[in-house]
């Protein structure tokens, strides 16, 4: 009854008896506990005699359940290479649907007495996956990686403020007698923390965030500034003016030719900064740009930190955008959560899965005071569950609410209610996620196996559109080149018309075929998607370009197969359209 | 097998058989759509062996079921009366599972066909609950009420600062001409929403968050007052700082001794603002406070907002935050969504369930410029599922992000994925609205019925802690008294001490023997929680009480037993203690 290992992990006809049995099993469950709840206590409810029939929901879930089979996209195909959907491993699926019929609402444990405990198991995960120390950082689950990097700027944005409002407040502002106002403004963070700690000792922890507030509008100078790489996120276009950010204050620093965070460029932002006393709120690296799949040079942004440090006494407050990559750590953890050497993380794969500058990114990562990392994204986990971690737990005491009746805490861990952007958040989530990590593990067994198969896919992907001509192709055919090798598992394809041509709209045409082909036949045919990158520093403007995210380990054979689709698509000359039209 | 009407609403014995049939058709039409994903494009993605084997997931499984149907809180149970958890329909249910079992993401209908569209139905539920007309207004769910409502003021705030940044635009300045200052200043949102129009006709909308941001931060007032009560939700501090306002911009307005917004303070408050040219964001109305389920006088602020518009030429934005009550607007709709008449909504049930001035609340809730009304409270559904509703869909170009890939609309609404705070967005969630609304209904036979039922129960408690003592009461007891007759179904008692003497924690003391009821027979026990109520102006200060949240329409008998706990538990003389201890 045990089964293979791996057969209980994706859906398939060796695990679907067991997974209807499992469910039957829990669905009994919530119904005995639901009788339990409702008869103990006297006479029903009155509910009355207009709700619907078991017919009518009978009707109407087998249309939905028929809508959703015909209708959706289909993801779980290996040559479904658009949206970064994660297939979803039966346990996942199956703690949700538990866990939800519960409804638990993560918000305050009274409301949710097993999963607001199991959000704080997966948040200490969640430090280990980043590298942090669960006994002094936290993480909590969020509706996704948008509320996890607006919470983390928040907090960012009221750390930066903090210090000079202390300066300003007779009665705080012994705490950071002798500290000159340029390094004042850009105190780093961890000197912040500690005002935060001598506030709290003073009992006066409710006016952190007034202070924040106040300082923040009365300054000439704004709320500070918001450096950001070109390849971020399209949300934080959103975060900046959603926190009241000046369109001038967010500063986008370019890119290498890797697509990665240009560090030259950087560096002489945060030094002109520094050196003219003007507050950095925060800067922001991303591992995993979800246009490119590129990882920013984490160890040199925290070297350019620690440098700032040594050399001004001030720094900047470092977030990184992980909610695409971060679960990609596990490529480079042992069982404990530890970095393997790289040796063996390179010879675990005879494709080399991880570039050497990812994995020292990787190694970097518990250098930065937050990361925002989504369980439903590598994690496999369906949809909501993004996550927020924090280096020091202390940090989240500048956006705490005031509402006394959700105080209470874990272990020392703060509660989430009050010091989360969310309010009620749903249990299930956490669940699953709690799910995902027990069976599937956070190691390169686990995870590591999963994602670095993906991203060796991707760099698989890569060797064949660096490849010459394949024999047939005409001239007259537009030709699908990569220009970089992937640093994770997000392929850009180029498209170049025959004879240098330019103008038109290549990469639009290319699409169109290939979604006439998905329209015919949505099962068998190949997903990808259009994307617009920005173009290294130096070459300027942006590219138009086919992206290819590579959610799963495809089989030599089906990468085969979508080399030759898409050479089919671009081929363009009849003989390809015949063979198209044979194959569909 | 149709079953009785009613019989397919909350989970029982009447549809045990039924629901584990319709979860294992929804389920294999799961299985045999995975399969064919899978199958129909080449060998298997290789998964290894190192995922689990289905013996390891059935133990966790097990595990996790076991401890959530031990250790969670009785929700369902009549007698539970603490968090404001509904209880959900199975048709709710089971939409939820079929949905989440295909993953999709309401970011964008690429990656979720059939759910965006229920999303964008749903949305024009929400606008006819409320009142809106769905073809000019547009409504979309989050991840809850915080969400909601940190978006709706965030929409509010980029109006209020649009017109004086178009004023100091030389291209866009003769929009404005001749509007003097302080009109321009608190513009009525329609003519700032005709500006949107006016730039989009001039081919600059993507200017308009742009030139907000600028004017918001260069003018020397700061964003704009944000005016609340003094009953609204405690994550209103979050969303003021969140949003980068002042702690001196907002303004706390009083209660009256209904616990709804003062109104003379309100109108004092809001003139002396326009009178000198000072920036409203947003009033906010509550419709359904969390503490004290009130109802504030919309009709009232509707009629200060118009009487302003006729002196000044100048008002303000109106947010109601409805998260709680905005469902209980049914029990005044037809099934067309027109409102009922009065005569007809009191007839409806012997014991009057909405006082007149609810009534009229509900009738001047169109006139608000947004509303936020969470399914996932009055609606049903579980978590996760807030949802914001704007009466002109307009106004969601003030957020919109730039991401062009996510730019397709539906019928003219706003893509989901540009327009709102958050990204990616549970598909499951908006499958199981539709599924409540479509087998419950929108109106008074619907859920009008249900949560006018929990209004009725509400009420009939107050009134029973009204009455004079029961026999037998002894001086040396706690009295609990209801000072108000609720506007919905929350209801607080005030706990009074022997002699009218005041100190200590009489309240504390209550719950603390509550609790160990509960603590002893989570089952069969009494839940209800903790309050600290906002006195009215004039008495000043706060009281703590003891609050009651009616989620389910009580039976006259189980009414009875939750007035004798209570009394009982407040007794706290020898035969009460015996009396107590016999029953557990």
């Amino acid at each position: 009854m045990t089964g293979a290992p791996g057969a209980g992990l994706f859906p398939g006809p060796g695990n679907r008896a067991a997974f209807m049995e499992m469910l039957r099993e829990l669905v009994g469950d919530y119904y005995d506990w639901h009788g339990s709840c409702v008869d103990a206590a006297g006479p029903p409810a009155d509910v009355g005699d207009s709700g619907p029939g078991i017919g009518e929901v009978r009707s109407l879930i087998r249309e939905l359940s028929g809508r959703l089979a015909r209708e959706s996209t289909p993801w779980p195909s290996p040559l479904y290479l658009a949206h970064m959907t994660p297939d979803t491993p039966i346990a996942v699926s199956l703690a949700y649907l538990c866990a939800m019929l519960y409804n638990p609402n993560n918000v305050t444990s009274e409301a949710s007495p097993v999963t607001t405990r199991l959000e704080h198991e997966v948040g200490d995960d969640l430090c280990r996956l980043v590298g942090y120390h669960p006994d002094r950082g936290w993480a909590h689950l969020s509706s996704g990686g948008h509320a996890a990097n607006y919470e983390a700027i928040w907090i960012a944005r009221n750390l930066r403020s903090l210090p000079a409002a202390v300066a300003d407040d007779p009665r705080t502002r012994d705490l950071v007698a002798g500290i000159p106002p340029a390094r004042l403004v850009n105190l780093p963070v961890d000197g912040v923390l500690d005002l935060v700690d001598a506030l709290t000792g003073r009992g006066v922890p409710a006016r952190v965030g007034r202070l924040s507030g106040e300082t923040r509008r009365r300054g000439t100078q704004g709320a500070g500034k918001l450096l950001l790489a070109a390849n971020a996120h399209y949300a934080w276009d959103k975060c900046a003016d959603l926190l009241g950010f000046d369109p001038g204050d967010v500063e986008v620093v370019g890119l290498d030719r890797d697509h990665r965070i240009d560090l030259p460029a950087l560096r002489r932002r945060v030094c002109d900064l520094l050196e003219r006393g003007r507050p950095i709120v925060a800067v922001v690296a991303t591992l995993g740009s979800t246009g490119e799949g590129s990882v920013d040079d984490l160890r040199g942004v925290v070297r350019l930190r620690d440098w700032c440090e040594r050399r001004y006494g001030a720094s900047f407050y470092l977030h990184v955008d992980a909610a695409f990559g971060g679960y990609c750590r596990a490529v480079c953890l042992d069982g404990d959560g530890a970095m393997l050497p790289y040796e063996d993380v390179a010879a675990a794969s005879s494709s080399a899965r991880v570039k050497p500058e990812v994995y020292e990114a990787f190694r970097a990562l518990p250098l930065a005071d937050s990361v925002t990392v989504d369980p439903h994204k590598g994690g496999h986990v369906p949809y909501p569950a993004g996550g927020l971690v924090l280096r020091d737990r202390r940090a989240a005491a500048v956006i705490a609410g005031r509402s006394a009746y959700f105080a209470q805490e874990w272990d020392g861990r703060p509660a989430f209610g009050t010091h989360t952007l969310e309010g009620a958040r749903p249990g299930a989530a956490a669940a699953a996620v709690w799910a995902a990590h027990r069976t599937i593990g956070l190691h390169a067994g686990g995870y590591g196996r999963l994602l670095g198969g993906c991203i060796a896919t991707a760099r698989r992907l890569h060797r064949r559109f660096t490849e010459a001509d394949p024999p047939g192709a005409r001239s007259q055919g537009l030709r699908l080149v990569s220009s970089y090798d992937p640093d994770l598992n997000i392929l850009n394809l180029s498209v170049a018309q025959p004879g240098g041509r330019t103008g038109g709209d290549p990469v639009g045409r290319l699409l169109e075929r290939l979604r006439a082909e998905v329209a015919a036949a949505p099962m068998t045919s190949l997903w990808v998607s259009g994307n617009t990158l920005a173009r290294p520093e130096g070459a300027g403007g942006t590219e138009r370009v086919l992206r290819l995210c590579v959610m799963k380990h495809l089989d030599p054979v089906v990468v085969d197969h979508v080399c030759r689709t898409l050479r089919l698509a671009a081929g363009d000359h009849p003989s390809a359209v015949a063979d198209r039209n044979a194959r569909v």
